[in-house]
Order: C-alpha cells, then sequence, then structure tokens
C-alpha cells in the first residue's frame, strides 16, 4: 500500500471550534444592505424574519466566531468530511498536477448545505423561533434545512423552484422523509407567486421567485423565521468549516494548494472553500481561489457590481453585488442551485477587489467531466459540482502541456445520485449549451434600483 | 464535545489485510454443488462461468485468504467504512440499549456490494476475462459491478428485475455513468427470458431469472464470463471485511455486541457483518447473530433445507440451501434486493446447526423504521438496510421493558437516496404487506429437484 493515502481523513476532535470571518481580513469593510430609502437597513428590520444572534454573525467583524457545542455535536454525524488525493483521475489525465478534493457529500443530505442549516435551526431555536420557510434550488439546500430542522425539532416549509421540483421530484421526498412540507415555487399562496402567475400561468420558478415567496411568508408570520442556503455573510461563515479542515488536511500531508476551485452560484460554496485560503493569501501566501460559475448565468463574469434585490420581485433590501439584473430570468440549466442572478455580496467584493478569480464554463463540458470524474475515482458529482471538476481538469490538462507540477484542490460541494436524470439527457446528447443571454440580461440589468 | 465519539473511523492502514473464511468453524464441511446427475460439480464445470482463482476461494478451507494489494488499493476509495454511535436514536427509543451500526453507504455505488464487486472484477481480469455479464436486484449489485469494471476496465453486461428497472430509472444512469449495459429482465435475448416471457409476457422479473439468463450468456461465450453478487462462498469471503473492520472498531471503543444484525437476501450482507463474530463465538465469546428477511419472502424461517438450483430456471447446478423453490415468484415489495427464492448455503449451513437466528419483518414496519431512523440519524436507509433497522429497533425497545443494557449491532447496508418513490408510497400509505403466501411456497417446494 502506497504512504500517501487516498483519503485524508481527521479526527471529530478536528472539527473547527471557531468559523472564520472574512470580513476581518478585507482591504475594507463591507457595504450595508439598503432600504427602499437608501439608508442602511438597521438590525430591527432584519428582525421581522431572522434572530437576532444570527444577525450578530451578520454584521460581526470579529475574526473568529465560535462555533456552540451543541453544533459541533450535529456537525459530527458527517464532519470532518473527508479530503481525496485523486490519484486516478490524474493518472487518467496524465498529468504532472496534483489534484486534491474535498467531499462534502458525506453529508446525510448529499451536500455541503447543512454546514449552516445546522447552525441557523439552532440560532433560531436559542432565539425561540420554531418554524421556518426558505426556498431551494437543486434541492440541496431545502433538503438540508429539513434534516437540520429534524435535529432540532424546527418545523420547516420550503419553496422549491418549480423546474427542479419537476426535475427532482425525489428531493422532496427526502424533505418529507425530514418532515418538512415542500411547495413548487411559483405557488399561489404568496403574493409575490400571485403577480408571476398572473403575468406567466407556465412560469418554471428561479431562485429569486422562491425566496421572495419564503421571506413574504416569514415577515408576514411572528412565529416564522426565514432562512437562506446561500449569499448572506452569516451564511458564508459557517461553509468556512470547509476551507479550514482542508488547511488541516493539507498540513497533514505536508502539501498546500496552487489554485483553490470552488462552483459558485448565491457564493457560501465558494466562500466555504476558499475563505480559509483567502486568510493566507491576506498574510502573503500566494494562492489563487478560483469562482467557478455557468455560461448561462454569468453573474462574476459578465454582471455588474451594482446594488440590486436579493430576490426577483423587489422584496428584499438591495445589496452591493455583482448581478446580472434581478429579474434575469437564467435558462433552465441541470446545475439549478447556480441559477441565482446575483452572488455573495462579500465574494463579490473579493472579486472586484481583485483577490479572487471568476471563469464560466459551458454546461455540456460539465457533465463531460464529471463523467470523466465518476468513471476515475468513483463518485458521480452534483452537476453544480461538476462546474468545479471542469474548472480543476482545465487546470490539470494546461499544467500538462506546460509540465508545471502545480497543487490543484477542489470542493466536491455533493454528490449527483438525485440528478440522474441530467446524466440520463447528458448521456442521450439531449443538453445544450446556451449563447450568453446578453440582450436578456441588458434588459434587466436596466431594472436595476436607484441608490443615492 | 462528549469523549464517546459519534463517528468510530480508522485509518486506511486498518483496511483487513485478509477475508476470513468462515468454512475454517464450521462444525462439519460445507456440501458440494450438485450437476444434474446427482454427483459434486467439479471445478472444471465451473470454470464455462468462473475464473479459477475464483473457484479457488470458493471451494477453500483456509481461514485466512490474503487481499491483494490491487484491491485494497481500490477498497481505499471508501473503506475503512464508519461505524456510528446512535446517540439519537437510543435517545428516540428511550432505551437503555446501546446501539452501533456499521455504514457501508459511503461507498460510490452506495451500498456494501463493491466489497465483493472489485475483487471479482480484479481476479476475472488476472484470469484473462475482460467482459462480465450478471444480474441485479434493487439495482445495488449491478451498479457496483459496473463501477468495479470500470476501475478495471473490464466490460459490464446486466440484466436487471424488470420490477427494479421500472421503479429505479436512475440506478440504470448510474450503471451507465460507469460505462456498463443495463436490460430489463426476462429479455428476449437469452432462452430462459424467452421462455418466461413465452408463458408470460408481463412478467416483472426476479432475481432467480435474471441470474439464468446472465449465466446463460456467459456460458455460451469463451470471452465472458459471470459474476454473482451474493449466495456464493466466496461472495461472503469478501463481504467479511465489514465484521472485520467492525471489530477492531469495537475494540477501539471498549465495547462488544450482544446482538449483531443484518438483512438477509441472498446472504451477503449479512454473511459480511456476521461471519467474523462468529470466529469469536466458536471460540467460546457469547454472542447472538440474526439475520432478518421479508415476511413476504421467508426463505430462512418458513423455507426448507434441501437441494435447490440457485436459478429460477434450473440453469446452475444444485445447493444445499433454505430455499422457498426454484420457481417460487416472491411478491413485488420494494426491498428487491431481497427478493430471492433461497439464500447463501453458509449461512443456510450455519441456520441449521444453530449457530445464527432468523427473523422476518413486514414491509410497512421496515419503512416505519427506516423513517425513524432518518429522522434520528439523519441517513435516509435502503429498504434492504430498513429491515436490519426495524429487527434492532424492536429489540432495543424490548430492552427497554427489561431494563437490559444490551449493546446492538447492525450494518447499515446501503442509502436510499435511490429508493425515494418507495418512501413516497410509503408516506402515502400504498404500501402492503403480503400475506404469508403459504400456496405459492408449497407449490413450488413441490418442484424442489430430487437428489440422490
Amino acid at each position: 500500500m502506497s504512504d500517501m493515502p487516498t483519503k485524508i481523513l481527521l479526527d471529530e476532535k478536528d472539527i473547527p471550534t471557531h468559523w472564520y470571518n472574512v470580513v476581518a481580513d478585507l482591504p475594507s469593510p463591507p457595504l450595508p444592505p439598503l432600504g427602499p430609502d437608501g439608508n442602511p437597513v438597521g438590525p430591527e428590520q432584519m428582525l421581522a424574519i431572522f434572530p437576532g444572534n444570527l444577525l450578530e454573525q451578520e454584521m460581526s467583524a470579529e475574526r473568529w466566531i465560535a462555533i456552540p457545542e451543541e453544533i459541533r455535536e450535529v456537525y459530527r454525524i458527517w464532519r470532518p468530511t473527508p479530503m481525496f488525493r485523486a490519484h486516478r483521475l490524474e493518472r487518467a489525465l496524465g498529468t504532472p498536477a496534483k489534484i486534491y478534493y474535498k467531499y462534502e457529500g458525506v453529508s446525510p443530505s448529499g451536500s455541503h448545505k447543512p454546514n449552516t442549516a445546522i447552525p441557523q435551526a439552532w440560532y433560531n431555536k436559542q432565539a425561540g423561533v420554531h418554524r421556518l420557510t426558505t426556498e431551494t434550488g437543486a434541492g440541496q439546500w431545502g433538503s438540508s434545512l429539513a434534516f437540520a430542522g429534524q435535529m432540532f425539532g424546527v418545523e420547516v416549509r420550503v419553496y422549491m423552484v418549480k423546474i427542479s421540483y419537476q426535475q427532482k421530484p425525489f428531493r422532496r421526498s427526502m424533505m418529507q422523509t425530514w418532515g418538512a412540507e415542500v411547495f413548487a415555487s411559483p405557488t399561489d399562496m404568496t403574493n409575490a407567486g400571485r403577480a408571476i402567475l398572473e403575468k406567466d400561468p407556465n412560469n418554471q420558478g428561479s431562485l429569486g421567485i422562491a425566496i421572495s415567496e419564503a421571506v413574504e411568508e416569514a415577515a408576514s408570520r411572528s412565529d416564522t423565521n426565514y432562512s437562506l442556503g446561500s449569499v448572506l455573510n452569516h451564511v458564508c461563515l459557517h461553509q468556512t468549516v470547509i476551507g479550514l479542515e482542508a488547511k488541516k488536511q493539507f498540513e497533514k500531508v505536508g502539501d498546500y494548494p496552487d489554485m483553490v476551485f470552488g462552483c459558485c452560484g448565491g457564493g457560501s460554496n465558494f466562500a466555504g472553500v476558499a475563505f480559509p485560503f483567502l486568510a493566507d493569501k491576506a498574510a502573503g501566501k500566494n494562492v489563487r481561489l478560483v469562482a467557478v460559475e455557468p455560461t448561462s448565468c454569468p453573474t462574476l463574469t459578465k454582471g455588474v457590481y451594482a446594488y440590486d434585490y436579493g430576490d426577483a420581485t423587489g422584496y428584499t433590501p438591495i445589496m452591493k453585488m455583482y448581478t446580472l439584473g434581478h429579474d434575469f430570468m437564467p435558462p433552465g440549466i441541470h446545475a439549478g442551485g447556480l441559477r441565482y442572478h446575483g452572488d455573495s455580496p462579500l465574494v463579490s467584493q473579493l472579486l472586484h477587489e481583485g483577490l479572487i478569480e471568476a471563469v464560466a464554463v459551458p454546461q455540456v463540458a460539465t457533465f463531460e467531466a464529471g463523467v470523466q470524474f465518476a468513471r476515475a475515482e468513483g463518485i458521480i458529482p452534483a452537476p453544480e459540482s461538476c462546474h468545479a471538476v471542469r474548472a480543476c481538469i482545465d487546470e490539470a490538462l494546461r499544467c500538462k502541456q506546460t509540465g508545471e507540477p502545480k497543487t490543484l484542490f477542489f470542493n466536491l460541494s455533493g454528490h449527483g445520485h438525485f440528478d440522474m436524470a441530467s446524466y440520463d439527457r447528458f448521456f442521450a446528447g439531449q443538453l445544450e449549451d446556451f449563447e450568453y443571454p446578453r440582450e436578456a440580461i441588458e434588459a434587466s440589468l436596466a431594472h436595476l434600483p436607484k441608490v443615492g
């Protein structure tokens, strides 16, 4: 047996004791979210949908925030997650690069999402709130919050983007197994949903619309809060357990990445894997951090850095971020979790300040990468994760040409067990690469809110 | 953080170096398989479908058989598998029992099956055979062999029981992702399949029929061997990595089980978790080993111990085992992997000699147990695994009544990610408990082959 392990494992004692807050290492402080009047939104307005303890994290500039023991206890169900050295993929590619990946698909819901679902359910319960609404795209977030609610006795209602509800019926069954209610969004249960359906009864939904619905319900019920699976600072914060563990795992094998890749929709997966390395970069270390997005929803690579709504209908505060315009409707690609018009303000700011990079990859090529990965490494990746696989393989192939033995690292954010219908279509040659939707983006960018 | 871990993990160096062969500890030698003439089948006849190196294992009485390094290298993708202490389930049940489970769902195909698929593909390749046929019930075995074939460059063709092919289309996509061909059995590609379809064009298939088809093709092509996912001695042998690791894990926490549970269809899962503990029992240790089967296919609890065919149509040699008769057609329950008329000859002999026990549990109660487990522990179990969960929970509830703090252990053989349609039906109240199918069993037992 070779001395270099295939899996780099940590002990339960190595589950991080603190989350890392990248705000402490930003060159300039983050810009605040603004209300309809153009003034910063105070915590008091946010308390209608979020508990105070989470808002404190949202606003915090502390570098390290302690993880409560009750949360670490639940993390122990699947954390620390394994890191793999992709020996077989390296051989299949014939690259001199070393490839490592961290695998978040070992969580009960099969992705990185429970890293924040668990603390969000727990902090709400601490604040006396026993009911949560949320949205879900591919279903990874909704099932994660369903699981988290079940762990702490918190009721969960999920608005699921209609196209995913149809493409991934078994994600719904999974949420129900964990006791959650699930509806296909847009629904006729909210003003936001009804307004969309009135214009377009066949609307396939989007993350933006589903967010509008979930926020509207939470704001209108005093017993209910809202929970978001990405974008916000406290969500990115919770996900840093990924990168923090990865750094310990690299230390264990005496290596360190030259480049870190994470797929990027709302930004929490990328933040989770990359931010802890950004701390090193801020301290002078040479490491490139690459956010990977779909060419069909190219927020970071083709969007503008501007104030925009987090949802589709203007229900949320406006945030400074890369955006394609809040009413941009992305094509129905199979990586449902990456179909978001905006991006995390923290990820956006870091890109704007040149501390991270972004690339966009087309749909068919991501599935090619996913199949190549599955045939080499065994694990079948989620379509979202295939984006990171694609970008990492592309870099490994560049290394093959240049002969550079770079150390590459990506986060395999989830497995594809609920995405096999998408793989089916790929094998049948039915997947398309969408043209860069320039006109739709230009149209929606014309609707950006005016600030100041 | 409590000192008692949730996950009991081993290092890659702890992957067993040898498989344990229970034949060395049997009170009497196993009875040989017999041919149509009533005489023992010699290895030369078996060589038409199996390689010599695997037949050697099939016949061996050596207690320990070395695991080749190339196989241990692939095992490292997912082994050692974690063992969990089910703290949350214990609390939910209010039982004084301690509950442990080993989780085989972390393998790429999501079950224990790759433990034998990997060595079978490798030994065939060593013997110069680059093409394999097989059958699959729930799809767990077929996807595991597809994965194994991909690891070693061996082509794989899978005959999939028609009812599962329809209920679990995504298992098929998974096999295709790993490059295998898949057909719904009975097919019109074999004599066995055509004979069944002639009598009953809507035949839903069974493991027995699919075995007939795969064996027929392998026997008729010199470039092709057959691979079986359960029943045979060498399959049970390979699965013992489960129990061997479990014993190390119990040692690590200073505990030992009073009872071990495994679901039992063809017997390989039960053998894998239980046989290594049987070695201790043979050495005087007090441990109860319980095979758990469905009441609708009650081979061990209602069958007879007799010589019978391994397949449905009499293509294979006859083996001494518990059987419901080779032409018994089990009801279409959702635990497709447990719908087999016979059982492993080794498991059967151990039951006959009183060294192990068997219980049968009804379908609806197994899903109730699965949901209770998922809500407490997070992981959603496969319907097959739900049988072991049910039996273990039943015992934990008995402990609650008697106050006994027993140590209970079961193997969670796989996850239920491809079985959510079955959970859906359970939630919709559409699952039935089948009556003990006495008449069908009596009819098929009348067709047992005559011996001697």
